[in-house]
């Protein structure tokens, strides 16, 4: 279903080519300042790049339907939309007929029926992360209320690799003006050199993108179901093009030795820290206190401008199919905020499932308690 | 919570050292054959393998409490237990000042406070997945009546890699009798000397599992959030030690190019198929008819015998950790059928919601069919 | 939270003087027709009645936002909006100190704190319960297209009670002419002079809604916590004014002996029928083939236009209270085809989860099958 | 499903004639007291009572398969069985054939076909409830500690009501010794002889329950759909019988004036009260800090002694039945208890939702804060 999330839910609606993209998120507590221009700020790093993106325009305004009075959450769901100006949906028509290869056009059809709306991707265009970013935009403040910083940045473009410890300053300060999203200049200018050389071919190029989070108490995340690395993982494969996600060390840790891999616990100061972080600050599914640390590995884009082969549906044979329409060759900077979103909201849930908000009531009850003896009758 | 599954629903309970370990599995079709000797089998694949597992010796002897009459399922919830024969909890008692290195001690004790039962792991033991494999034989019973078929086996463990395509014949045979759980035999004996070496150093070392699924009809998945990737990702990280998984090309996608990544359709007999399966099967979240493929990263197993150090939480200084008790140098062989029932409830359970197993009254009214006008008076 | 149901999902948001009201529905089959006519029809039918209803004046004019091509779902989330046009809110302001007898605003207020919107209900308006209407009209389309007929009226409002059994075609032709929807002229009639009298002098009435459901096949409904008066009963409680359910004999089985309320099967042609209906179609929580019946009660409008009395939270001293804005002094002809709509969404999910709605995919694949070999490498 | 609950949830197993019954509860914050004798206590009030019960006999020991140590919760699981001891089945084999007026044979074996377990009742059966009593036990224990105090009799059975006001004091000291579970001593004489009277014709009868819980503080239920009505309504649908639930005035609040039926709020001390309760201690789904106060009306027995008529399934045509099998005259009172459980349960998860039990980490952290940079590498 298009909804995720126990006591802090988003529930996602539209379509690239429909009127509007959109969202619903409930279980924002009362009173968190609904920030319309950090939003927009959030949006602007998940826009096409110039130069290095697709050439479609959209302005991305949100309109708030609901949810908000004077800038303030009132408690009920807020509702998102995103209107599509830009939408020429005419070169979509053949892929009825004529699926393109590492798209959903194939699977959607045969899910769905002739019915689905598969322009520019229909519900499963990249388009539909710009509402995600919108949420997270909220999910993000309200894990800064509680102390909590997140960031993200592009690790990997291609072959070109930041393989460099960066903190969260990097990343959130250096992503804003590194077209790539990378979280260091040098090497944002590589990712640059690497996308344009691959766009000149008309082809595409993936990458990894790495979210760090911290300062997140110890003891989120809800064993044995609903572990942290769970609830990230499955929100975190919603994001079109993602095939694989791992924590800490990741795939690196088949190759350890347990000697190697054990982070082992010290005293700092009044803390406990570890000396290494290879769980990723995650263990038992649960935060330890140590960062939060991922990976995520994006595809290359599937559109491509190179000419490819397909099957007409309708006549069961091969054929060639040129992609038309507008195209990043590179979608892991624009998947960087995403990402970041994505789990932003993830841990403001189970943040919440875990208690770690305190609630109104139960610090400063707004009103006189209402009491007495039953006077039924 | 300790529950999944939106139709087909799995719910654990138990720890490693208490009475038992179990699981209510809701939603088995009534009428499914129950069969305990597979179950038994699936479960005779996890056990410590003679000469490089624990010597905790455990019957892990399957109690089905409700839910099944004459071998069959009756429609209401089927309750499992196995039983904790052989627990000597005396080494975990200093654990509660000492948390290990890379287990959940820590952030269990953090979390829930001094009334968890952390040993053995409790209920962060690898232990609990016996039951997920007990229940796993259920799904993998229901994915063959409509079949599917379903395989998994180690294909790393440590340095040693198996980079060959295998069938899921190879896995399904080779693998009962091979201690490595390899699909080849030769490769599962080098496999074992590298556990053995290892072990000798009382070291422990990790590894990954491949899982294949062959017959997905096309469509299984649910987007936007409840996809292929993301359902199957919250499951497999509920597995300890899990620290990644990747679909298709999984992180070598961020290397490639789209014009090679991109699987091309073509024309076979009557099918549609793809002439590669970079995609691992799943194209917008949504089973595409190839073969369903993924990888799942093991952590070195954390208790080792070698000295370690951590913390005494008491005194709040570094000490000394010699970790008694029984433990595996490696768990990759004993997680494989794990992953395997993993991925099979969490197929059946998109199937069911999908609507591919058709329901009886459907295809075969049991009874006559009442109605009627109203006679309420 | 603002969400119910698990394979059919609502998500209801807005307030009463925001921006807007509005839903999203998932789950809705691609292809299923959306007849915004219909929609149109059944808001009408929830309007404020001329002569007995308040004078606010909504056009209620549904935009759908998402979901829908040419007229027919396309299987992505259909989103819907109602605009509010006339929203003076200036009567409100003195609500926050001063709680309105029989609402919400006392407990939003101390539940979620001085920014909760309470203006005219806010989210506890009932006028959030036009969405559910429009909702509600996809899903009586959906299941009419299985065979199955929904019908409400007014059996009572205040002392004029209509005890007579009344047909499916009574309820829906002779409510849509009725100011009251009741089921019979006369006894509408009457209903209306009850109402009129009651505003006269300043004061309100409540009464009784029943809602009758044929062709419901047998075995809808999920034991054991999943029924379908338990399904059911929890929509039907989100309605503004609900103070009880019952279903077939419902508090009168009370004081019924059991071999009167024991429903006799009997055989009628190749049907299985009941000679009387005291269990209102429903035996076990699963549906039995007989007509679902149900009666809610709902309460006297809590805004009057007399002289109340109420306390000052900022002074905590007992104020008087004189209600302005614009209210209906009988809310139960509006709350008919709310009911209709609450009962009609709860069958669609209980329908889908029981696998009544076939799947295209079962009946009429769409597109050739996808398979062969694993080729990935 | 068989499970119920956000953040408390109950997961019921087993049969009425199977090995065993029971229940998992999940949720239970770690430390909390776990009381077997409370529970066994609990329990005795749900058993048939000597001379107007049924002669089955069933110790009901209850046994703690997980989530226990030490008598108190661990956080893990809690797993409760209950084993059948006295189940002679032979009596329900020809249901299969001739189903039982107001019974579930007919729906349970059209759903599930012939492999459901009707013996008993089966998973139908009101044995099932004897899990929900213990769970309720753990559910009120929970209350208590944050001063929540709930109560629950016979209000009425057959012609025998009792309309007077009863404390909470009444209802727990005076139903344990009331055979009836009546809150006065003759009125629950009275009572008895009904049942004696209606059982000596071979014949049942039904009756009311009513249920009230005090100190419920400010804010439980989640609007809009989550509300204190309809996740109690649900959870109290699941007991075999329920015909109805009603909230405070009710069904009469259909005759009522608004101006009689609005609580007038009122200054108490340093608290807002109402005068009279007509909302049953409830304003928008939410508790207004008056006493929750609901009814649930029991239908008669449905298998009586006296000579019913059924259909033969397999013949089609019109049969006698005479029910053997051992049955209450009157469930009433046996199911007070399990009408208090359910309320309590679905307290606990809402309170939980709401925020309303501390968690320890916010107040009194267990162990050092883990933290200090990231050094993975």
């Amino acid at each position: 279903m298009n909804s995720i999330g126990t006591l802090f839910r988003l529930t996602l609606f539209g379509s690239s080519h429909g009127t509007c993209i959109g969202c619903v998120v409930d279980g924002i507590p009362p009173g968190t300042v609904i920030d319309e221009a950090a939003m927009a700020q959030d949006l602007a790093l998940r826009k096409p790049i110039t130069g290095i993106g697709t050439p479609r325009k959209e302005d991305d305004v949100v309109e708030i339907l609901s949810g908000v009075v004077g800038g303030r959450a009132s408690g009920s769901p807020l509702t998102i939309i995103i209107r599509n100006a830009n939408t020429d949906s005419s070169a979509y028509e053949k892929l009825r007929d004529v699926p393109r290869p590492g798209h959903a056009d194939f699977t959607a059809l045969s899910k769905y029926g002739a019915d689905v709306d598969i322009r520019g991707g229909g519900q499963f265009s990249g388009r539909m992360t710009a509402p995600i970013v919108a949420a997270g935009t909220i999910a993000k403040k309200m894990l800064q209320d509680i102390g909590i910083k997140t960031g993200a940045y592009s690790q990997a473009i291609g072959s070109v690799l930041d393989w460099e410890e960066r903190t969260l300053d990097d990343m959130v300060h250096i992503r804003s003006v590194s077209p790539a999203r990378a979280a260091d200049v040098v090497i944002g200018e590589c990712m640059v050199e690497e996308i344009l050389a691959v766009a000149a071919e008309g082809d595409s190029v993936g990458g990894i993108i790495k979210c760090v989070c911290e300062n997140l108490p110890i003891g989120v995340g809800e064993p044995f179901f609903d572990t942290l690395e769970g609830e990230i993982s499955k929100m975190i494969f919603a994001i079109p093009g993602v095939k694989g996600i791992e924590f800490g060390s990741g795939f690196a840790a088949s190759l350890m030795r347990g000697s190697v891999h054990n982070d082992i616990f010290a005293v700092s100061g009044n803390d406990i820290v570890t000396e290494t972080n290879h769980a990723g600050g995650i263990l038992g599914g649960i935060s330890s206190g140590m960062p939060l640390e991922l990976r995520v590995c994006i595809k290359p884009t599937a559109s491509i401008r190179k000419m490819q082969h397909s099957v007409s549906l309708a006549e069961m044979k091969k054929v060639e199919l040129q992609i038309g329409g507008r195209h990043d060759p590179c979608i892991v900077p624009r998947a960087v905020p995403v990402v970041e979103a994505a789990v932003a909201i993830t841990l403001v849930d189970l943040c919440m499932r875990g208690g770690f908000f305190a609630t109104p009531r139960v610090n400063e009850p707004v009103t006189p308690r209402v009491g007495g003896p039953s006077r039924h009758g």
